[in-house]
């Protein structure tokens, strides 16, 4: 049976070790700073905050053994990757940069749960140079735990889509729920309000980091979006009927290409 | 027992026809077009696009019994109020503008459901010369027919609400949906992409009228929400730590004083 251990236990190592469990894995937990036993790992998830998954890695690869394969949680990925680029065929154990698809508007490890990543994604942007086997482990180990679908992409591409996926739309809440009339709004709201304020308070800190570490990607997906909300604000202040009509037939053009929602 | 009569039959006044006959009223659904009996209605319902209300109205008035008690649907309240500001004090019947806080992001009478409305607001904008009784009974009946909230305010207080709380989130997630990365995004999508783009195909005709008859109320709501993007997007061009910090923050002390989403 494969020895799982986890590195950092918040809401997503928290998820990880939960869910580990539930299929019955050996399976341990260590929180952020404490003192971890990897000697038997065979599978190491780092759910570290963003700026903690590479120290951690080079501080704790010394008692990983030989064949352990290295999954870390970050949501942008292409600066570990590149961290780690020359590190798997030098070493003896494996890292495969990784970013599962699932979350929730609050964290920690009280919110963990053995079925957030039921039906999830889990996205992968191994090194062209890895064998195939390490990967095939971590596709039976991640549908194993709940994961619906294994995602083999490259980081550039994982980055600029995660960019509008995930991180346009937190900005998106974010901005919004920052409206003077939001605190009065009782009353007032349905679905649309629940949705759009959903994600609007992501941790300042983490998600600092993870805008940051993804501007490349981010800032013209950002631009274009407030491009197209300019132009909804044209012709609105233009009066622009056939405009306005016209911008939402794409809305709704783009929404039934889309059957992933 | 008091007959409810519901002119037009799409998710709105398909569900209000569902919801009344699940509460046990006598209760008639009339297509849009068709010839209404409403020899005998205690209330109306009237649930057509917003440009077709005012004339539906003063067409079928005539056939109005005394004392019947009209309420409209439409998203917007100031151009109905104003409109029928005289009607209620020359008339033997009365017309309440209301605007029930319950939607779907796919419309028509198939998608209507008796329990669309079950917990949800309904926002009424009556005259200040009306008296108790027709607002009593319309509270007894929204309540009856699974409203929990009854909200009584004046026109152009609603519909600077909605503005923020409604009209903004479509405007929103039709522009979000539009980007052109969204057709490939399978498999790098979560609960905030799904959340996001749900409402981004409103009916093109019928919210072009509902943003436009609301442009003095919309355009400052939108303003300011576009420049606290285009703040989020300074702090990133700038790589300014700090300043994206902050903003997060009041993002997050913002969703903190909302407990109804």
């Amino acid at each position: 049976m494969m020895k799982i251990r986890i590195a950092g236990l918040g809401l997503i190592g928290g998820s990880f070790l939960k869910a580990s469990q539930r299929a019955g894995y050996d399976v341990k937990g260590y929180h952020h700073g404490e003192k971890p036993d990897l000697s038997d790992a065979d599978i190491i998830i780092v759910a570290q905050p963003p700026s903690a998954i590479e120290p951690w890695i080079r501080e704790n690869s010394p008692l990983f053994k030989k064949g352990a394969i290295v999954v870390d949680v970050c949501g942008v990925k292409s600066p570990l990757y590149e961290a780690f680029r020359l590190e798997g065929i030098k070493q003896d154990w494996v890292f495969v940069p990784g970013h599962p698809m699932a979350g929730k508007e609050i964290g920690g490890f009280d919110n963990s749960a053995a079925d957030l990543f039921d039906g999830a994604s889990m996205i992968l942007t191994p090194y062209p140079y890895l064998g195939r086997m390490p990967l095939d482990e971590l596709e039976k180990f991640f549908k194993s735990i709940g994961f619906s679908k294994i995602v083999f992409t490259d980081p550039a591409h994982h980055d600029e889509m995660i960019a509008f996926t995930s991180q346009l739309c937190h900005l998106i809440s974010s901005a919004y729920i920052r409206e003077e009339l939001a605190k009065d709004s009782e009353g007032f709201t349905a679905g649309s309000f629940r949705d759009m304020a959903r994600v609007g308070a992501p941790d300042p800190d983490v998600w600092t980091e993870l805008f940051l570490l993804n501007r490349a990607s981010l800032l013209p997906v950002l631009d274009r979006y407030i491009a197209r909300l300019e132009e909804f604000r044209r012709a609105i202040d233009d009066n622009d009927a056939e405009s306005l009509h016209a911008q939402l037939e794409r809305g709704k053009s783009a929404k039934a290409l889309i059957k992933h929602t």
